[in-house]
């Protein structure tokens, strides 16, 4: 669910591969489970993260989130009184749109039901190194406040939760990002990121600087994140014992489809993919009428006779993964739609409806973040402990 | 005569070559005037900066420093009233000897004459770095402090000059550092300094870290260093106009050669090559009589016939670059053992007198020097000044 890309360092990734930079082509989660070395994120340790959190979540039931690593040990520590923390981040390239804000709100959940503290870097550095973005400095730092308040929106426990944006907080994490790059050479970088001998030195050094936050506490990191930012907390996990620290543990989510179909994720470049978080109604309409990707058939006529596709439906998908949380319901909508009792064009209005409500909700909550922003980076409970330390220090 | 090195990579430097971390057999200065690519140091330029300095100094007038670059840049925006300022360090992996300190007194002399602002960079990163000192981040901070008390035993103005140690003053330096990162690639430090694909990405990026302190100020940055620093510098003149800064100018001194004769440079590995600054008296003794390679002949009859060889004799080396000041008792002794009335144990005396007492009184003022160590590091005009700013920011 981290959004942070990586630079690309001028190759292409395979067609079909999924890496920290980029996701092309459908995604066969088994055989990534398998790549990557994953667990498999079975029924069984849903219903004990389920029972333990004391409630269900319809992004679990549904199988939202497919694979992990070590979840059995995190919730084992947590059922032993040791607890753990959660770990996030943003890419503060630009504005933010649906598919990044959807894992906060599943990332809010776990804090408020387990009652730990979440980090959440805003990796303004980054942003700025990678050469392709053409952004300054001060761009992504204007960025990170942006992304802030659209995260602060989301409704985390603001003294459970500390917003970082590393050329601020850099002075506090450099011991032990030097800890962590000591143990890291080029080798490696080179072969989990696809960095070459044009990247430059800054993008090489930053691995570390990501992995510094799974380094906050001395209990285990939970990291939700989709897959593709797995090799990091590979990284990590090879080195983390070394240093007197876990493993982070993680769990993976799938890709939220772009509205324009299951090709790739949304992206910034290409608008018509995504809705962003500050899109107008109107905007919402048009984009969800024009380019989400339809399941259904090419008349009305034959749509009645032979019926939808909901598993290729974007519209049926996103009312799934997120917009849509009552299971009755979005099991009655995925029958009339496959029977063609309901058409795209309906399916496509109930999915506005969710939208437009969601994002009206979420930008009346945005403008109070104002308010906010500075107990979440500087002077709340956690924010205020966390300014006092240097991590990992000697 | 930064004497912060680099990490080796595995790979060892030709024979006879000089690189910012090692130097082989006996340097020929006007063929590294020529590799590269810096300027003579003539007697034109040094009258100028003595007539400037309003004095003269010894080690100008010996030689001592044979090779610039830009400096007479540095003198006009002098002359103009546009100023400059100084910039040096130190590696702190262990006891600061006689060839570490050198530059620093030489430093001093400047800051003295030019009433210019002084930083001196403190490298407890790099040190911890290199893998090949098997250092831990402790013993380098530890090492930081040490040096710290030599540095100022110097004697240093406390409101001009400013002691910082990376890891606690990275906080202030990270956008900098990033912006100098940014516009070098893993190819560029390849070439400079032998990294190879196993060196950790800490040291990858290190390079930036030291380029960072000639950005410290929007004048021009002199460095003294010994030329085998020279490198960084270069990486800095190619970038540093596109960052909005002046190309760093530097002075190049000539190596202090160790005391075991003109191979190499004093070592902490082969403590017989130096004297160290909290080396008793006895050692020094020890050290100076057993190790002092000499250039007298085999015998005192054959040296009282043939004479001694002040051009090889350690001895008589130390005296010239550093421990007679005074031109007409030098040429003195030059005089008196080339022609065998001075003999070797008796030059090697000379030396130790001198020494000593150097080494008393650094000693007495590095005593002092611990009540002045929070007003070089934190609370100073210029520290002061220094911990309110973000270098480079936006």
């Amino acid at each position: 669910m981290i959004s942070w890309g990586i630079y690309f360092g001028g190759e292409r990734a395979a067609e079909g591969s999924v890496t920290p930079w980029e996701v092309e082509g459908r995604v066969d989660y088994d055989r990534l489970i398998e790549e990557f070395g994953t667990q498999k994120f079975d029924r069984s340790l849903i219903e004990r993260l389920e029972r333990l959190a004391g409630e269900s979540h319809y992004m679990l039931r549904r199988g939202i989130f497919f694979s992990h690593r070590d979840l059995d040990k995190v919730l084992e520590d947590y059922e032993k009184g040791g607890g753990f923390f959660l770990y996030t981040g943003r890419g503060p390239s630009g504005p933010m749109h649906i598919g990044h804000i959807i894992p906060f709100y599943f990332t809010k959940w776990l804090q408020e039901r387990f009652k730990v503290n979440v980090y959440i870097q805003l990796t303004d550095d980054e942003k700025f190194l990678e050469k392709k973005r053409r952004l300054s400095l001060m761009e992504t730092k204007k960025w990170s406040y942006e992304n802030a308040l659209d995260i602060i929106a989301v409704g985390f426990d603001p003294d459970r939760t500390f917003i970082f944006q590393d050329t601020e907080y850099m002075g506090h994490m450099y011991e032990a990002a030097i800890k962590v790059a000591k143990k890291v050479n080029f080798s490696t970088v080179r072969a989990v990121f696809g960095f070459n001998t044009s990247t430059n030195i800054g993008m090489i050094f930053f691995p570390a600087v990501q992995i510094v936050p799974t380094l906050f506490e001395r209990r285990r990191c939970l990291i939700p994140a989709a897959i593709d930012q797995d090799p990091y907390w590979r990284v990590q996990r090879d080195i983390a014992e070394g240093l007197g620290f876990y493993k982070a543990a993680a769990i993976h989510s799938k890709f939220i489809p772009p509205l324009t179909g299951f090709q790739g994720k949304m992206s910034s470049s290409r608008p018509e993919t995504a809705i962003y978080l500050n899109d107008p109604p109107k905007t919402i309409k048009e984009k969800i009428y024009k380019y989400a990707f339809s399941g259904g058939q090419p008349t009305v006529e034959l749509h009645r006779k032979l019926g939808g596709n909901p598993d290729i439906d974007v519209s049926f998908q996103w009312l799934y993964m997120f917009f849509e949380p009552d299971d009755a319901r979005i099991e009655e909508i995925r029958e009339a739609y496959r029977s063609g009792s309901l058409l795209t064009g309906e399916l496509k209005d109930m999915l506005i409806e969710k939208v437009e409500k969601f994002l009206e909700e979420h930008q009346s909550r945005r403008d109070e973040a104002k308010e906010l922003i500075n107990t979440f980076k500087y002077d709340g409970n956690l924010a205020r402990r966390m300014w006092r330390e240097t991590v990992a220090s000697d």
